[in-house]
């Protein structure tokens, strides 16, 4: 029975999430290596695996000790902090572990500090703007080709690259530009670097680009993480249909206000997150409310949406024809605008 | 050593913290019951044990089972989630425990189902419109209170409100002025219902009102919180100096980009909550950049903040001289927006 604020997993939406894109994969060629950061969880983790699924992305060592008693090939898809150093030989030494470099210091530091065979991603930046070299900066790429090439544990495995500005598109116009220009600065640097290295790949990873893309040309791996939940964010974007979405958030009603027509639910930013929505209706959100059914949950209820957070607290707005509908001790089923987030910061997970 | 995202907390200006509003709260004759929804932390408890403490409040049963070893009289300040009834009667076997009703729903489930004796506050909503009775909705008082009158094991403590409004404040003065406000409702109140009940409290509790107050007529008791470690947010509503902020997020630079004057942390919206502050020169904002001493920190680094948050990356935006001091596996010390939610993030707590 649930009590408190909990994190809903729809069991069937989520294989199907994951069906889907691997199929995806398959049909483009293209290798599959799902990033968990959205999940987290062991048991969605034995999901892919009976998906057929073999090698992982994650985004800090210590979610790569989680998961490396359950897969042997992990990358972290994170820029290398070499504070973990100890970590990473502890990993290396019973996985295959790839890590990602943007900087010759942090590549020196691994040809002298690494115990063992490592993989090495050059990190790009197609665009996004938050990590990554330049992908015109040639000069640095050969620089860290060279260490890379003079130490005894690194080996190069190709180009990364994540096209995190997908995630501010409002349309699938906007994210296929992003993807097809992504491709394209991939591609060229596939080109120029290509014989020197014939085995490099290059992989890319949002969740926009990968959903609504039907051209992986170019492309060697995909790496997209959120899909496997999916979201509001996701929905608004044009990545997911409502029905795909495969988590909520269960919340009980602590208190209703008619005379404002809102209801007050336990479950607040340390459940949540503080990710928010902008929607074109009700201005910034946090979650939209959905139709309970005997096995999960259907429709968002119109006019019905999660309008802040605090702490534990959340203020759900509600229509008045809807709001007589409710007591205080019912639960809500919320979908979350950031399911990386909320499903990180919820300790309780039910399967459905 | 630190190696990854880890809460420092400054001992010393925590239990100058504690102790300023305990000698405050002496001072005006009120009584002192600390909100823990802050800290969370049995050495945080501790310190305040050691300064006297012996009630405390805290925002959900969850927090009441975790202190209920270490203290015997707890305030669930948050309206009562009536699926955890389980848990309210196996507390209230043990320790003295208050809860909040607003509604005679609540009130009068509790009354058939509540197996020990439970203090009921009715919670009162001075103007924050979050929770609570109307103040002038008598009727609905008269109502529960009837209610707390025909129970065997309820017995009402008195009126209990948070101002939480002053959150949005800006200056000193709209402080007070909503502070007074409040004071000034609940005195009513406890006028009106003192004949029948003269052993009734009035309980306030927001940190800016505490803070900034040196009024407190008509209060018997308040429950700050956020004073113990106070954050950028209270900074800037006028309730601290820098000086007191008794917390620091430590993290790993991975990645600096000169070009465009960024440094990456390990350090993002699971560490720090997305809490944000508009700042007048840097508009949104996720924490300030403080030097490192000997023993902990001091000022802000004048243009050194952290302008943007992903899962686990941060984006600290530092001004072209000082970004040559620093290099990847380096440390930096960030003062949080919002520190109730960073310490609730974060898992790694170091106290200096």
């Amino acid at each position: 029975m649930i009590t408190k604020p909990t994190l809903l997993i729809d069991e069937s939406k989520c294989r199907n999430n994951i069906n889907d894109m691997l199929l995806k994969a398959k049909n483009h060629k293209v290798n599959f290596r799902p990033h968990f950061k959205t999940h987290q969880s062991a048991l969605v983790g034995l999901w892919f695996k009976e998906a057929g699924i073999k090698k992982i992305t994650v985004s800090s060592f210590e979610m790569a000790e989680y998961f490396a008693s359950q897969f042997d090939d992990i990358t972290v898809a994170f820029p290398v902090n070499v504070l973990e150093i100890e970590t990473i030989n502890k990993l290396s030494e019973k996985i295959q572990l790839n890590v990602l470099v943007e900087s010759t210091f942090t590549v020196d530091f691994l040809k002298n500090k690494a115990k063992n065979k490592l993989g090495v991603f050059i990190k790009i930046d197609v665009g996004y703007n938050r990590t990554g070299i330049d992908f015109g900066s040639t000069s640095e790429i050969n620089r860290i080709l060279e260490i890379i090439n003079n130490s005894e544990n690194l080996n190069f495995i190709g180009f990364l690259t994540h096209a995190g500005h997908s995630y501010n598109c409002r349309s699938s116009k906007a994210v296929l530009d992003i993807f097809q220009e992504c491709q394209k600065i991939m591609a060229t640097l596939k080109s120029i670097y290509i014989k020197d290295y014939p085995n490099l790949i290059v992989s890319v990873g949002d969740t926009p680009g990968c959903s609504l893309s039907d051209n992986f040309s170019g492309i060697d791996e995909i790496r997209p993480g959120n899909f496997v939940f999916y979201d509001l964010d996701q929905y608004q974007i044009g990545s997911c249909n409502v029905s795909q979405i495969a988590v909520a958030m269960a919340c009980p009603i602590v208190s209703i206000h008619n005379k404002r027509n809102e209801i007050v639910i336990y479950g607040g930013a340390v459940h949540f997150s503080k990710d928010q929505l902008n929607d074109e209706v009700h201005g910034v959100i946090y979650g939209k409310v959905v139709e309970q059914t005997k096995n999960g949950w259907g429709n968002i209820i119109p006019n019905m949406y999660l309008k802040s957070l605090s702490q534990e607290h959340g203020t759900v707005s509600v229509s008045k024809s809807e709001i007589k509908n409710y007591t205080v001790g019912d639960i809500l089923y919320i979908l979350p605008v950031h399911s990386c987030l909320t499903a990180s910061a919820t300790k309780n997970h039910k399967v459905i």
